[in-house]
């Protein structure tokens, strides 16, 4: 029976064309372990070939998991939450705090979850210890610390953002580059200042210890440390930010001090957030594939719950330079 | 029994406290109908006093809503989501995307859900028919078109916001005072413009149809709509627009033409998201209370669940103006 004369697939009509029970074609749209390979393949065919679209989606308490935010007040992770959504969980967002004092792995649980996704935040070792108790799947979404090995997580590759932003205002001729990273400690920060480090190097500049400086990831914190950094006696041409908010701190910071970007300091963040394309002028930046790794994360997780064995414990998802109008060469 | 001899108080200790079955507390607890109101004050009291907190929280199907979003791609969305996670309800999130070829309404009910909080979109004849059919509760966020009298909805006082925005920047001297909608035909769009013309006639401004345009609300429409303005024989000084996200387009294109803001052209957005404070420079704006109005409409939504009549079936929340840094007076 050709696709155009099947009319609208449903679960029925494509297990009598497989000639397999409704419940075996049921278990291969759900992605449930227990049935012969060759059974899926020729049921997957079949759903495949008729486009099969389910009509109503399946009960909420099938693939509900939790999406732990630290705050659910950046735009980052609006762009997490949007990849996660499209990975085929149902997603519940709520705002639960996970203090140590309260088991929130056992209320995930209780609330009938069947994994969480943690964004961006430190796992104690209690936290580890109950979730090893529990069994609850998790995936961790750019950890801030190196998560023990059991616990899987994506990221991004800092390393090579901080090298290919430092490479590219070195190709353009800055010789005075500064970084502001986040908060000291954080990993992925620290791999980013080593990048910056490692293109320097490469070009044969010596490190300005002076030039390397740590602040919050957010606008003040660039505001801050760029107001610092343009009052040296040898300011930088031109500062490479630990996120595209402090980014758009700096950039006030030279406006503020009657500085134009990019003629007189070039700019280059990091996220590629939505708003980097509304900067006055729009921002140079390292695009972290942030939807993308919540689509992975999402993707992880949902095999974890039908105990499936993941590929690896570790993802890194590439970043790559976005260049815009916030970086030029340097005046001479 | 005073409270600090309770130790840790159980919803069996309350119960006991109370003389009622646990089974009663519960009810109380958990907001159901079916307590006498003399022994939900009472067991109510109780909690209160034993400063009562559910340990684990309530199973997810108990008050499990979708929030409906017609794009997860704006920094609005998060904003809003932040209210309703507020709001004690839990909030799925999914990507399904509201087509009028599929019951979504028939699918939030298969999926276990109580409710929706459906945002900014339209609702069709169709879609009412279904949540008629259904009984399933929805609350409409500021909704394009104002929805049947059924439909409770929350919004936002969009005529006092264009009133202010205009009023500021009439008081700091500018007579040629431009408009940029959103599309033409929304409802939202349309009060803002009616406020900007009543501030003008207010003070004795003539209105100029060159200076009243429509745009998209995003950046692009922002930044097409003031490159046009800006080119009129007698450009404006200050430019009133939609969205904040409009406002960046506009300060960019003033950017691209060798203008100052505000030096040269005056900007007011409108939303006060969290990068209006973010932009160079910051933004003066009329803040729409985004987080707000989700909690008002999660708490709609609950009462509806819960089976309460509401108060009001529309509820608009106040806006107001902030200053910040990209209004001035004009050039003379």
């Amino acid at each position: 029976m050709p696709p155009h004369q099947l009319g609208r697939p449903t679960l029925a009509s494509i297990a009598a064309a497989a000639g397999v029970s409704l419940p075996t074609v049921s278990k291969v749209v759900n992605g449930k372990a227990d049935v012969a390979p060759a059974t899926r393949a020729h049921v997957q065919q079949l759903l495949d070939l008729h486009n099969y679209v389910p009509v109503t989606r399946r009960p909420a308490e099938d693939l509900l998991v939790d999406v732990v935010f630290t705050a659910l007040d950046s735009p980052w992770a609006v762009e997490i939450l949007r990849g996660v959504t499209e990975s085929g969980l149902e997603v519940v967002v709520s705002s639960q705090s996970r203090t140590s004092d309260v088991d929130w792995v056992q209320a995930l649980v209780a609330g009938g979850r069947r994994g969480a996704l943690v964004v961006t935040s430190r796992l104690t070792a209690a936290d580890q210890r109950r979730l090893g108790r529990s069994k609850l799947p998790v995936v961790v979404i750019d950890p801030v610390d190196m998560p023990g090995q059991d616990v899987p997580s994506v990221g991004a590759t800092n390393w090579a953002g901080g090298l290919s932003a430092t490479e590219h205002l070195v190709e353009l001729g800055h010789r005075r580059i500064a970084v502001v990273g986040g908060p000291q400690g954080y990993l992925c920060s620290r791999a980013r200042i080593d990048g910056y480090r490692a293109a320097l190097e490469r070009a044969g500049i010596a490190v300005d210890p002076d030039l390397v400086v740590h602040g919050t990831f957010r606008h003040q914190g660039g505001h801050d440390r760029a107001r610092a950094l343009l009052a040296l006696p040898d300011p930088p041409t031109a500062i490479f930010a630990g996120s595209d908010e402090q980014a758009f701190g700096i950039i006030e910071a030279a406006r503020q001090a009657g500085l134009s970007v990019p003629a007189d300091l070039s700019v280059v963040g990091f996220d590629d957030l939505p708003m980097a394309r509304w900067s006055s002028p729009p921002l140079t930046t390292v695009r972290q594939p942030l939807a993308d790794m919540g689509r992975v994360a999402g993707r992880m997780l949902h095999d974890l719950i039908n105990g499936r064995v993941l590929g690896s414990q570790r993802m890194e998802l590439a970043t790559h330079l976005v260049t815009r109008a916030s970086t030029a060469p340097p005046r001479h």
